[in-house]
């Protein structure tokens, strides 16, 4: 852990941002209130000839943008290194013999990356083949041995820690209740999508003290460890962690309905099994009469990209009650703390 | 309208560059003015921890590198996203269910990138099948709906006013008179190119006050509409535009050709129509011999992309005649008064 | 040659990094001396409202991210153009009628990108067809007189002045002997690579004044003009320039082995020839067994990208011979000197 030891003497420099679980809660709270700081009152010399390097094994439009848009914000600049798009592939499995289309392995690449940077953004997806293996994240255990700068994770197999402390954000704004009923929903989409967001939105709620609901259909549970990890989680901040199938049961007074794609688990890795069962799960489309027994006022979240009318509808999105733009505003405003905290 | 005043108290800040037929006259030359103003003077912190948003639905060469430059000449710096090139596709209809391949809506992605930024520059070209409804501009304004920060058109379905302003001032550098003969010609290609740089110079030439000849062959008359804007501008800055599909005619005493492809309008969404109407056209290339009866020092401008010996022949490009990189880098000189506008 | 005379008065601004070979010994130590001095004292505002433009023809990663790094870190910026990319491809023969997908000729492209930018830097690799069209770099003499800009060899048909210029610092570092005992060697590839790396790391290890050898087995003998060259080089450091196919022979008592990738010279622009001589030397790996009779504490190089296992092994990759990650990082230390000695 690098964050502040919360005594005086002024904080530490932060040297990992891969998980919000890593962090003590205390530790959350002074992030976020750095970034209010920030917003307060800017700062646009802090990373003067600061570097940020962004490693993108993965697509992106929110986080390219935002990290890059931040780092200018604060005076700095980056460069973003795209495998496949102007670089060649990059093989990641350890003692290959490398005939095949890759031509350079993340061994040389990563470290020489963090080399011409003061610190660096990785995104790599899960490869969706294996859940026990993925769920040990051995590609971003592997990036982390490699990277000797500081290092941001920017989504990797199972955590999104800037998306999950931009939604914190996103809740404090709203003044939802540290105890306020919180519903994760799985919503349809055509593909099998990774565990990345939902596994780190549940384990935020659950550090925020938040009554959490983990709403999906049979075959789409949660993998037990991070039920069980945020369960933890839940239990030293006076929150609560259960899940259902019965969309009446889990709606019930709630304060926030977070909405997210995700692959079976049942069948991880076996895509036409996967979408042999979520062919039968297209009425998992927010529509604003999933809200009939919610608070009033309860808010639609998505970390976005949405698929409008697939996993949520029109009407919800258009609605008073999608915070989705004020979320991906706010990966903007927590990753320039990250960043501040990082390199200032 | 948001050029300034005209009055004592300083220009408002300029929140829209769409098109040039949304300013006054005397705005363009306020713009033009600004432009010459920091050619001679450069403001290296004018625009300093201030950030443009690039968003490019379409390639580009010139845009991309003159925006960023030019942001960075004035301190200041950007970003730039590119569906299909590390970023998905985005959606652009409304109300469909997004089961094809496009991931997020522009209603989402626009707003968000606009959040991240100073300032926003979008191109995105005509769908090209129907001319009504691409003259209606439905993307651009849905564009300009969803961005509440400055908007820069980056190139439209119908408009590219960077690239006419750019033009007007390469007009002056030239001291070309404000009345003199200004021949925009139809040049083959072998596919139908949108209608936004004719449209943008043709109304660039009559807001100048120039004798504007439209050439082009029979089934590639420019829209009804836009020649008539054209002609209303024409008549209150004391030009004239006409069209004609007489070579001989059109060139004689001119003192500009601007060469430009486009697809036919008789046929406008129907490629194969289209095709076998401008098979017989490859004579319409450029050469030297077109300026027989032009001014003795007639320039040859192009807004570029440009395939040689097909839409204008190699002595031509390579001769006196051609201004076209000067065209180019006027881009830099007068987007840098847009930024500076929109922006300082 | 535009680096400085040497004498008092201050050194002139450098135009053009082309290639090592047009520089004096003493003016490459003298750009090797202010890398030092910038390494040990950063100038974070030198560059101060300048940009660097960036046009990729081929692939990469470490020119990109440290050439963008390099400006960064010295208060500049830059823009990079990717064509394939985000834009679109680039005509490069000259007097073509440009009917096919190539949307605009490079005649255009080049001035244009360069009137955007203080320097250009430009990658585009042999088109590997004709040896002797090749080696006389028909593409980047085209390149450099269209540029009126400073101008910088990101890797040309047969050159790559920036690798061998870092290689030249990673030597120094690692107190390598002037006279020390190079060879470079020929290693294993699927497929044909250019001769850029290997003809310009030949000619930087002859202007050090080392004991070269060119170890390759029959057919990939280096060209006679580049031996040759080489040759001349070594002869005014002190040095000396042979080649042979007798690993044992060329590794005793080596000081440095660098390891490169290239297509048979004797079947060069026939890829079938080439694949078929080249299927039957995949022994030619570099293994620790090749050291056995080098000097003990004997360094490997390689530019990288290098395919592990295919043209290194690991056990060398990973071991403490490998140097490739201090040359890799040392492209960003002196090309900010090449950038400083441009542009500050």
């Amino acid at each position: 852990m690098d964050l502040p030891p919360l005594r005086p003497g002024g904080p530490k420099r932060m040297r990992r941002f891969l998980s919000l679980a890593d962090f003590e809660r205390a530790q959350i709270l002074d992030l976020l209130a750095l970034a209010q700081k920030l917003q307060d009152k800017p700062e646009p010399r802090a990373l003067r000839g600061k570097v940020l390097g962004l490693l993108f094994l993965n697509p992106s439009l929110r986080t390219l943008a935002s990290f890059q848009s931040g780092m200018a914000h604060l005076g700095g600049n980056s460069f973003v290194i795209t495998p496949g798009q102007g670089t060649w592939g990059l093989e990641t499995r350890n003692n290959v013999v490398m005939d095949g289309t890759a031509a350079e392995h993340i061994r040389e690449a990563l470290p020489v990356l963090a080399s011409y940077c003061d610190a660096l953004g990785v995104r790599a997806f899960a490869e969706g083949k294996n859940l026990l293996e993925d769920l040990s994240e051995p590609l971003f255990s592997t990036i982390d041995q490699l990277c000797d700068k500081p290092l941001i994770n920017l989504e990797s197999a199972m955590n999104h820690p800037a998306q999950a402390l931009c939604d914190w954000r996103t809740l404090d704004e709203l003044k939802i209740a540290s105890g306020g009923k919180f519903v994760l929903t799985w919503v349809y989409h055509p593909k099998a999508l990774p565990l990345a967001v939902p596994s780190a939105t549940l384990h935020m709620a659950a550090m925020r003290g938040m009554e959490v609901v983990v709403l999906r259909p049979e075959g789409f549970a949660l993998p037990p460890t991070v039920m069980g990890k945020a369960r933890v989680a839940a239990k030293s901040s006076g929150g609560a962690v259960t899940e259902t199938s019965d969309r009446t049961l889990a709606l019930k007074g709630a304060h926030v309905l977070y909405a997210k794609e995700w692959g079976s688990t049942t069948h991880y890795g076996a895509p036409e099994a996967d979408a042999k069962l979520r062919a039968e799960l297209q009425d998992w489309c927010v529509r604003e009469n999933w809200f009939a027994n919610a608070f009033a006022d309860a808010k639609l979240m998505h970390c976005l990209p949405v698929r409008r009318n697939v996993a949520v509808a029109d009407e919800v999105l258009d609605g008073p009650r999608a915070v989705v733009q004020r979320q991906a505003f706010n990966r903007l405003v927590v990753q320039m703390a990250i960043l501040h905290r990082m390199l200032a």
